[in-house]
């Protein structure tokens, strides 16, 4: 199939191929789209360019067609282009010429920028929500389990005493630091672009400030060029955080294969979290973790696609912007996914008991009782040369008990410092502002 | 060459394969890992397993190495293998088996990674510094050339009036988003993993909280799984952090070469800061600009890289982690040298006057002329097609004198505002805590 | 919404989660599924398994379910797995108990493994075959626009006369190192590795040299081990051979942008190709190409992406591997699209005549004056220092005939040259080879 | 340090930043760059640009340098800028004027060319004889020890029976595949960019076709455009096959590292390959292993490097490309340095005996004894469901000699013909027309 000549045919192949999948990433927009016409109108009868009766009734219409939305019966007709038409067209067939007011002093891609960020904005807030309550149940895994001793390994080569306290305790505590990510992705999107126009402004006498307020913005995007230049960075940082959160499941959805292997055999789940044989009893596959950790990694590869998407465009729209929706959009159901199945898997683990009771792992006390001579008063090279010898000997005898004390080791865990981390930099985020804002707005 | 017997000759190369050039990127830890032992030893005579003479005397002692350090004087000896064996060397031929005190209750893991923390955090904040220095200078430009009026493009086609103030003025709003990606990175840098022993804790009743204080860290990381876990992780996140800065430069590197393009003929620089050629006396090559975008370009692939050598692997110490040096650490030098580079070059940058005079800018207007129309009242689609009949008949005519007034605008570039913007961040940075608790510890 | 507790609609969602879009991307291989089923029944019957009557139902059947696939209306039931269950029902529904029998010495990852290759291998050829067709467009518009000069850059300074031959030629031989990589690709794809069971053979006396003669593999995946390592490998490697068409094709999208912008000026486009305004009747945004340059780099970030999740698993089967089919999948067509789609705008390009001509390229003709007086018996330094004393004193003058004769040059394309290559390297695939054996196979 | 003004000081750092590492960089390339010069002017005389007399004396006193260069001798001196004006200075200083027409009708554009396309060419050749030799050691191993049983893993847990003879064996078979992609690249960088000049050609009557047999290509890179847009192409394409290489190593590491691991217990290696400590006798760190697996991952994230610096770059020659010497051209002593350890290793090797006779590894045979009493004519289902019942009575009976026959399975394992497959592409290389001419140069 050859479609070189420009004929109806290919021109038909034409349309598509600028339309893309974007009418589908459309509809992850459309509660946003209408958020920012009410603020831009709200805006422009500040200015005259609304009366305050042409207002009301678009604000009504508005407010309607986001109720469709989250009905989830919103609908792009076949024949309209994007959302930003779709609400339009609505708007025209209820109000005539009043609803094509809503465009006055803006333009599409002013629209589809602020329609971004609020997406953006949004999914970052329930991304940290889901992140705390998955850090939640780390933490609480952590205390129901520090008790519980596990071999921990240096070069994948056993190594020291470890505990499930400690392990589950890492993972939580590495949450609290891809959420400081998060924050850095959310100052970074919770700024208006709204008023740049095509990117270079206009001379129309609006009022960003106000739409900021409106809209619950923390700040401006105020030059406008940096506006539209913002468009594909934004989605880039907001990918980095996300990569972040991904590579934390990602390294645990590992441990669990490993440690659900029956070699190291430390852990277990109800059979219908595995998928296993009749045949082969023993087997329990980790398919929830080896999807967790293959979306996952996909996640991380994330932030370099959009790089390399948006790598050596000159400043100012280019069309190659529209693609970056299409793995970044619908990523944040996929990781939202991944913790909520993490969780079900974790919440219903079985941690095997005494452990390091078997003899392979013996050595694992070495260290400790060398570190006991020294607590005595042995000089460290002494101790470690009398352990040497006993072990050489066939004479060395350890104990079990594990007598960790200082800060985030097996016997003080640090639960609530940690916690204490995750609430401050979650407090940190102004989502009741922005909710408020927004449900203001909505009234 | 087959060095597969394992005799003298292949059993040298294991050694040189395993060094690799560690040794070279141990420089760059060198005075952070006598910051790492000063801190540990004070924490040492706290808990009795130090004296206050010893104590003394190591300090000292490695006053006197850190110095040699700052001087520039301080070498890896041939048959040494790291910073830290050197370290305990120097000590001990100078105090005896005082010296190898230093090492008690701590393990080479611990030091590296607080090594690395400490590292990374200094060079996190010059860059900060540098990224401030180009910001202003950015402003500085925007203000001055804010009348210089330039083609806004759009698809790279010519769309609508900009100006070199917008211009300039992007770019300093840009490295505002860029800190704070950085200022994230600085949280997760800010944490003390000292303590950790080989990732499992020990049995030593250490006081973290109070290494924490002495090295001005901003607060622990408590779970010593954790604390190993964060290595590659904070590499990761600081790089994600370099690789935002370096598109800020790409982008503007590809704009300088395209605008100082014969074609597009809008800037040019003194014959001093290009290359060109006696017979080709319109040669200006932009060769500063073309490394610094290659530059900041490989800069980008970082963060994947760094993900690239961690992913998949277990919890736990691996070797793999040494190798992330050597990219990363050179990055900062790089990076910091682009934005001088940047700078000298911006500094030094002539703009063209009465760009938009030339006939081939005219239709900028045109947008200029219908939003005019309709601020007198002319519905849009009216004005629209006024002004699209006045083009076809040849009758356009246009003002090019541009009046927006918006934030951000061409007449209202938000230069103070976007300026404290940037205060804000830098001034959330606790740059004076941790110097002043750095300087209290070299006192 | 918290799903942690092991409920019905928990699992429920663990079954969404682990089905994903695999339902979806089975569809690509359903042709490849039953030809599979073909060829390994066709063996079972050489070796008893399946009697001849057995054959020739299972057979008829098959080939029957291949045509509805063909016509476009084979589909998965709502409450069957996957693709090879919903084989399997429909040949027990006809056969009975008979149908059962094409698993007998196969298991699924045997089918996945060998449907992704045949797929791999029949999206190969395809490729190749629409290379190949914008290879000759491409030579036909550098034969018929050769006397087209262009300026040629370095620095994107001016620096050569170029022309438009030379420049759509460039294009095409570009073409011709890709497919030495797709050639490589289809190496790696063009071996069978049925047979290898769940990655560790099997104790059935199957036959693998023959299914691979009736599927008209070149060689055998022999080592079973090898065969299921192969996942994820053959991706990457065919994503490679991607990578680089679409990096050929991105440049070119690169240069037609720069190209159609108004301060170069070279080329244009019927309208109904770009997209522009009545009031900017300038503009002739590039949207086809800005597309396919943002599709082709996404497709240059997919070998990275593939690598990602892959990478450091160790050596058999993981679930992980289910996720790569989502992006490479799609990718051909998208692919394909871009060639059709760029052929389609080069089809349809007008050159600009005598661009050179405008003053500003005159000192592009300066290296050729030098040129000539060096070939008239002057020493380089001198002919050098004459020309930029007569530029320097406005007395140079040039000739803008550019005589050029070397392989290669403007005089001189090599079009027939490289045609031969081209020719040489696609007549090196054994595309008649492999579509007689299927074709006999489906006889 | 701020260096804005434009002074002594900020051009000294100009020239640094613009030399870069590029001097060192030139020397991997210095043996090259004289062959292409011995080729040139050879070429020259012919064309009458040298006389018979001027080419002996230059030839003569190239293969002077060409020895000092062999001999490690060969320095840049400091105040030179590179390899070439080193090459001309010394002939210059032999030879006066005549020394300087080995740069007639030649720009420094063409020779890095050359010289680049020459370096890789000869990397790899030796990259591929590297891989060669250490796919015999792994079939000399596979051979070795084909009847050492080994659990056989899906999704990480215990599935099937495999051996040593199938593990090796299918990273040799790996390597077939990774050499098919070797070849690809060798062909692409096998052809002459030589005479293309600035990327535009020139009027010399030069003679491409010449310098082309000298130097042993294949064939031209005819279009002088593309010869210049295949820079960065070229690497890319090196890269991606040096990727695939490394990814077979990086798995074999991986492996390794388990299979090392005390839980696993598979293997071992003499003491002084691994690193372990007296009071943890049980400790073999697989250091060498580990890093084998970093750098091997890393050179996976090059070939997206390249992309990452090269993407959206208009055709024509930018200075970008000079850095992506920098991480390319070390990388190929990386990984056959990396070949090298990894033949110590595996040269070393203890297998441990009788790993399966473990009461952990029974379920393993259950598959066996399924399909035992399928081939005695037992349907499939009633196989699988006695098997699944005797397991559950405890009455699992099961035999550890596994009969596995057919092509690349434990008892059949394909060794001859998969070395047929490494021969065949290993021969298609024209290693020995291009030493031949490349002899003939030198003599």
């Amino acid at each position: 199939m050859k479609l070189w000549q420009k004929d109806t045919a290919s021109l038909k192949e034409v349309e598509n191929f600028t339309v893309g999948l974007d009418r589908e990433m459309d509809m992850y927009l459309a509660a946003f789209d209408v958020q920012g016409s009410l603020a831009h109108t709200a805006m422009l009868e500040t200015i005259g360019l609304l009366t305050k009766e042409e207002l009301g009734q678009i604000h009504a219409a508005l407010k309607d067609i986001y109720q469709t939305i989250i009905d989830g019966k919103f609908q792009l007709q076949d024949d309209v282009e994007d959302i930003h038409s779709q609400v339009e067209l609505l708007l025209t067939q209820k109000l005539g010429d009043a609803g094509k007011k809503i465009h006055s002093a803006r333009s599409r891609n002013d629209q589809v920028l602020v329609d971004v960020k609020l997406f953006l904005r949004s999914e970052l807030e329930s991304l940290v929500k889901a992140v705390q309550e998955f850090f939640i149940l780390l933490q609480t895994q952590s205390e129901k389990y520090k008790d519980h001793l596990l071999p921990g390994y240096t070069h994948l080569q056993i190594a020291m005493p470890s505990s499930f306290g400690l392990w589950f305790g890492a993972y939580a505590e590495g949450l609290v630091d891809d959420v400081h990510t998060i924050k850095a992705a959310y100052e970074v999107v919770n700024k208006n672009p709204l008023g740049s126009a095509a990117g270079y402004g206009s001379s129309f006498p609006i009022n960003r400030t106000l739409t900021t307020q409106l809209l619950g913005f923390a700040d401006l995007n105020y030059n406008v060029v940096y506006a539209q230049m913002g468009r594909g960075k934004a989605e880039r940082i907001v990918a980095q955080a996300m990569a972040n959160v991904a590579d934390t499941l990602s390294r645990l959805s590992m441990d669990m294969c490993l440690y659900l292997n029956q070699n190291f055999d430390f852990i277990s789940f109800p059979p219908e979290l595995t998928t296993g044989s009749s045949i082969m009893p023993h087997k329990k596959n980790p398919d929830v973790f080896e999807l967790i950790r293959s979306h996952c990694n996909r996640i991380k590869a994330l932030p370099n696609e959009i790089s390399m998407m948006t790598t050596n465009l000159p400043s100012g729209y280019h069309r190659d912007l529209q693609l970056l929706k299409e793995h970044l959009f619908p990523a944040f159901a996929t990781l939202k996914n991944c913790l909520q199945m993490a969780g079900l898997m974790l919440n219903n683990i079985s941690i095997k008991d005494n452990i390091l009771t078997d003899e392979k792992y013996r050595y694992l006390f070495s260290v400790e009782e060398v570190n006991k001579l020294v607590l005595q008063g042995l000089p460290f090279r002494d101790a470690y040369k009398k352990v040497g010898l006993d072990i050489e000997a066939g004479k060395f005898t350890y104990d079990t008990h594990v007598q960790h004390t200082h800060e985030g080791s097996i016997g003080n865990l640090g639960t609530a410092a940690v916690k204490e981390q995750m609430d401050k930099v979650v407090n940190s985020f102004p989502f009741e502002e922005v909710n408020a804002a927004i449900a203001l707005l909505l009234k």
